[in-house]
């Protein structure tokens, strides 16, 4: 605290002592800050050397998020006054967010179906007509005209005004509960873009499904919610303030993706279970219960619209409805011996899945490649594939031959021309229906609806099934990548379901299953085989298909998909998220990280900067600007211990956020003499509320010279419980804690106790730890690797 | 290591030191080991402390589980070396055992089923003679002889044999699973007594069920196969060495566990959902989806069973069956106006639950007074009991008026005098039943099915609904705690059904949902108000129910009686691990621990023990039987840091474990002089299986007074990278890290640098981090926990 040195000065000597650095000995960590500091080793390097960044993402600048609580004085002070009934309060104002996730998903959701039914039926039924009075060439006209009008909408919409709702959507929920915040993701615009979006795209027929859509929706309302609304007209309650923190957006965040799988598949068991299993990184006990509810008022939202709409008061919804693949009534009577049959669908289903997930990764890098040729060139791939998709399904149906309809059914269900139905008649003479149309000329639900279909082993041709089944792998392969908002659930379920029906072609009169079950455990086992997921989609199949007899033949598909899968290649968002270049912490260290030591890690990177802990503006400034750290260390000089028997030392007090540095510049909250703060005249100036902003840029802040040569008390800001780690700690633990605790930052304190060394030895953050940073630098491992 | 003295004299030293040590001032702390030692801050006060220890869980030493991977030179060592063949190897046992734990679960299930549904039933066809020949006092006295049999022995085997059998095991499992080792819990003789201890006391009839100790066999079946076998018949393969250690154990019994809940419920969805949400501590994804293949297996092998046993080869097994409440034919036609009577079961089912609750701790804490003055203490009470429930099943429907048949019905239907069915005929006229009967005088699982049957609204009168509610509450808080094998779900479920009946009489006219669902319902919402479970109760309701459309009805009872249950009272496993003196680890740390650091906790605690890298013989012998440690940091002197541009400092090397030390001395691994070891000498002397054992106590270990001057090199078993935290971390934020990361021991290191600090300046194990344990030394905090 003595050091009355300039700033510039203290640049000069730094300079110096960085250029000279070995980096095998930084550990003369001086408590300047270091100006020529580059980022923290390979910061964003998966980011920048990485070009190929999906659709919508841009490659940006991702935070990590503080999913740990900063116990600083102001925070502890505010923990000790909270009121019984403030935290009554925050308690109701859960519950009441969960509810409210709930009920604005299932609305949503219902507005959406309702919206894609009646456009996409209206459009059929024009087509039906076209083609009854076979005026086929108009009817194609009409059918492509349309399809490409709502595929422009929802592109242009896409392209130029929320790139990120463009996919899924899910990879970018699944990291933001990991703690990577991806910009733009969870704005009004977004939410709006991606609800209009999505009902363009699965209205034009496209390939894709609304449930991935769904996933973001809800988790869009529910930051949304959390924050108290778009950034702009922002509700600045009192009651909302305790939520604005990123761990309780976090477990908004996890509920709203739940909703939004429940409202997707009306599987509120399984929205739960696919947010733990596939999305969630964290979970608690409490945090599995707010979700059950949400997803409780989901399903109560979804009922209600439905028995609101039974009577045909909502157009054409409510026949087609939700999707809802009612199998209930096949009768379930397989054997022992059909464990031969069901293993075959769940081992070719697992070698299908990763050969999809394959290809389209090559496919992604290629879109990615067109795509940022320019928003006019992702205009046109989206078009292109909404031509090609049309034109596909309006031409293949005419191969078919016609097939006469089976006499025991009734006149009124075969054919049909009506909205949905499962004996299309399309080109054929009276009495006859093209199996083909069934499949192909409708909405996606009710393909799946169709082919799903029991009792029904002859409806289909050999042939048809084989077109549908390669038009679908094909469309699968290049919809997903385009610039609209699509999933990736129904393109699998469609592909699974046509080989599943293949596959019971030809194994013929080797089994007896219903070859609509065999549709079904080939869509099971062609998502376990993409998605890798079982516990979920086992439950999502149940309550889809309502018949629990089911379960354990499709736990046997999804196990052995899931299996042989996962020895070819990573699932699909695996592979979506290494693509987009997010900073994704796996669950499992690597097997090399064992080691190597945290303190071979801080040895390659820059010394740490730290602060004292009542320091000089300039050098707080300087420490801004010239680096891109987050956190900074504060180290006292000179202290005496208060108990132990030395007589000065150096005492590592905590660790303080950027953003606080900024508040502190920016509220000019500065000293004339280097001098401890009273606890009062941080509560004056600062709030808690204001803390947990992270605006702010030190570019914006000015600073006199006056000022410059003035003190600030650092400590009161200080979290000074940070998490540390000795510098014999191996890389692999250290990444187990950073990820099972939920961390930014996590620091590295010396193994030795003595006079002259720092308190701080380094820091590392989630750039830091992952495998693919590691290697770049310690390429040896990478060949350690490879020998085990 | 110059230090050369004689150890006696040290201890003299030590002696004075602790004497005037000031509990403020710790820091000068020796290198010597402390002779005046105590067991760590309040180190089983809980236990020792609690009298309330329950029957079978005798007050022993409880020690905790080793999750951390110990990274020692011999580890990575083994690490490094592990061939990929090795590394296949291990995955495919996993699996292997994965699938034996399935198999062998399923397969005790169906025998303990078969065993319980032959006894049982042939006792209550004898009895039914009796009273088709009106020979009420023979019937009397055989139904009670019988009962008493079983019920002896039963009690018999469990007073002598195995106490920890008695109970259902859940919140063993449950401790378990956190990290806490019982002792005896999971041995052959406990899953022996386990097995046939249940058949008795169920087919005996008494009030409990066989769920809970369904869940303890699936584990002991798991902890039996992942150590090889009975603690004196292990089989020593090579291949199973990989799973001598705590984590795979812990994973194994998790699968155990899910497996048994399975068994019980034939609900492999809900038994994953009960491990995850009520068993489990941590849980990670690939773990999910083992468990899942476990219970896979289970229904596999319980359908074979059901097939097999279809045509009646298996005795009365079949008939009754495994428990499925198939109310599947219920028409569910509830509206919205239907909430409010279902919001009703919800509460007063969340009043009963929670009040339940409070009655069994009450009740438990009597039963330990009496089971602890002797074994014929318990087995009297046991066998009152047994007296008591028989009395009352075999009288009370004396009480009931006849029924007449309802006309519509056939005659084999009503009424009946066979095993199971709907209308017992009992003392009746022909043509007429017995409604108490046919609740009473039966199995429960019968019972269950029978007041859960749909479309029979009149069947029951309303005083015997009430008699029978009325004597399960009474039998539900009397059977519980008594030395026999008895599980928690099957009483409650029993209760719940009745109260939920009752509620449906009581509303008459007001509701139109039909009484088998309100009984459903009752179960369900006082399942929840008792043991606060949500999603995996309602998973195991919808997979017994087997009815879809229940679940949002469900979900919402479940909802509001966990919301009004959590108001009164902690669940009935958390009233019971308190009772037992677990030290449980929450989730959560308590709000006052916010306002502790950790430095404060270990100031009140005796100086840490440390022990130099090269340590002489006498000092090792010395700090082992001084103290009651299970680590001890190895802390060395005067080491150059290799790059640090200091002379001297102490270096923190790591933690040493008190079993590695013993084996250490046990094979008199001894080095004349101190000096430091090769990394081929320990490879030598250890291998990494026998590290991973834990026996051996310093009492067996002789050492001669030459041998007592000699030296031993800690270092190559030192856990090198053991977790640390600063001393002025809070300890909230300590505690999330022990739960989380799953510890054992947490250093503490000071947040000073300076030459004369020691590198350690404590140790924190679970039994310091315990909330009730810090309350005891820091009383002001639980007044400000108050105030809040």
């Amino acid at each position: 605290m003595g050091d009355e040195s300039n700033c510039s000065m203290n640049m000069e000597e730094e300079v110096q002592g960085v250029e000279e650095r070995d980096p095998e000995s930084n550990t003369n960590t001086n408590n300047t800050p270091n100006p020529l500091h580059e980022p923290l080793l390979k910061r964003n390097r998966t980011l920048s050397s990485n070009p190929l960044a999906l659709v919508g993402a841009k490659v940006s600048y991702i935070e990590s998020l503080d999913y740990e609580i900063n116990e600083n004085d102001l925070f502890k002070q505010d923990w000790r006054t909270r009121s019984r009934a403030q935290v009554l309060q925050y308690i109701f104002l859960k519950w009441s967010l969960a509810f409210l996730v709930g009920l604005l998903t299932g609305v949503i959701a219902t507005l959406i179906n309702l919206a894609i039914e009646n456009i996409a039926g209206y459009k059929l039924l024009a087509v039906v007509q076209y083609i009854h009075k076979e005026r086929y060439m108009a009817g194609f006209l009409y059918f492509t005209g349309v399809n490409f009008l709502l595929t422009f909408v929802a592109a242009i919409l896409c392209v130029c005004f929320a790139p990120t709702a463009a996919g899924p959507g899910i990879p970018e929920i699944k990291a933001y509960l990991n703690g990577v915040d991806t910009p733009n993701m969870y704005g009004a615009t977004t939410l709006f873009v991606k609800i209009i979006g999505s009902i363009g795209a699965v209205a034009a027929g496209l390939d894709l499904g609304k449930e991935g859509p769904l996933v973001h929706i809800g988790s869009c309302i529910a930051s949304l919610l959390g924050q108290g609304g778009p950034d702009n007209y922002r509700i600045k309650w009192r009651w909302l303030r305790y939520f604005n923190n990123d761990r309780d957006r976090r477990d908004l965040i996890t509920c709203g993706a739940s909703s939004g799988v429940c409202a997707a598949f009306r599987a509120p068991v399984g929205g739960v279970l696919f947010a733990l299993e596939e999305v969630a990184t964290w979970w608690r006990s409490a945090l599995l219960w707010r979700t059950f509810f949400s997803t409780a008022v989901v399903v109560v939202i979804l009922r209600a619209f439905i028995e609101l709409c039974h009577e045909g008061k909502c157009g054409l919804f409510g026949e087609g409805g939700l999707i809802m693949f009612d199998v209930s009534n096949v009768s379930v009577s397989y054997h022992v011996m059909d464990i031969i049959p069901v293993a075959l669908i769940g081992v070719i289903g697992g070698v299908l899945g990763s050969l999809y997930n394959h290809v389209l990764h090559k496919v992604l890098r290629l879109y990615n490649l067109i795509n940022q040729k320019g928003k006019i060139y992702k205009l046109l791939l989206s078009l292109s594939v909404a031509l090609f998709t049309s034109a596909c399904q309006y031409g293949l149906p005419f191969l078919a031959k016609c097939s006469p309809c089976d006499p025991s059914l009734p006149k009124s269900i075969c054919p049909t021309n009506g909205r949905s139905g499962n004996y299309k008649q399309f080109n054929c003479p009276d009495g006859h229906y093209n199996d083909l149309a069934t499949l192909l000329l409708t909405t996606n639900d009710d393909a799946v609806r169709n082919i799903f279909s029991s009792n029904t082993p002859n409806e289909f041709q050999p042939s048809s099934i084989l077109i549908f089944f390669a038009l679908y792998c094909i469309l699968g392969l290049v919809t997903f990548g385009i610039a609209v908002p699509s999933g990736l659930f129904l393109p699998i379920i469609l592909m699974g379901s046509g080989y599943g029906r293949l596959l019971a072609m030809l194994m013929g009169p080797h089994t007896n299953i219903d070859h609509g079950l065999f549709a079904v455990l080939g869509a099971a086992s062609l998502m376990a085989g993409s998605m890798r997921m079982t516990v979920s989609l086992c439950v999502i199949f149940l309550e889809l298909t309502n018949n629990l007899l089911l379960l354990p033949i499709t736990m046997f598909v999804l196990l052995i998909a899931k299996t042989v899968g996962d020895s070819f290649n990573p699932s699909i968002y695996e592979i979506i998220l290494h693509l987009k270049g997010l900073p994704f912490m796996d669950s499992n260290p690597e097997p090399w990280m064992r080691n190597l030591t945290v303190g071979e890690l801080v040895d390659v990177k820059p010394a740490v900067v730290t602060l004292r802990g009542v320091e000089k503006v300039c050098n707080i400034v300087e420490a801004l600007r010239n680096t891109t750290h987050n956190g900074f260390p504060v180290v006292d000089d000179g202290v005496v211990p208060p108990t132990r028997l030395v007589t000065e030392a150096r005492e590592l007090h905590g660790m303080i956020l950027r953003a606080h540095l900024i508040q502190v510049l920016k509220k000019r909250w500065f000293l004339k003499e280097a001098r401890r703060r009273e606890e009062w005249e941080v509560r004056e100036k600062f709030t808690w509320v204001e803390l947990a902003e992270r605006e702010g840029k030190i570019e914006e802040v000015a600073i006199t010279r006056d000022e410059m040569e003035m003190y600030v008390d650092l400590h009161p800001l200080t979290n000074t419980t940070p998490f540390t780690v000795l510098e014999s700690m191996s890389v692999a633990k250290a990444m187990v804690l950073f990820r099972q605790v939920g961390l930014r930052h996590l620091l590295v304190v010396p193994k030795y106790q003595a006079s002259g060394v720092s308190p701080v030895i380094g820091i590392l953050t989630r750039q830091d730890l992952l495998a693919h940073n590691i290697l770049s630098v310690f390429p040896h491992l990478a060949k350690s690797k490879k020998r085990n």
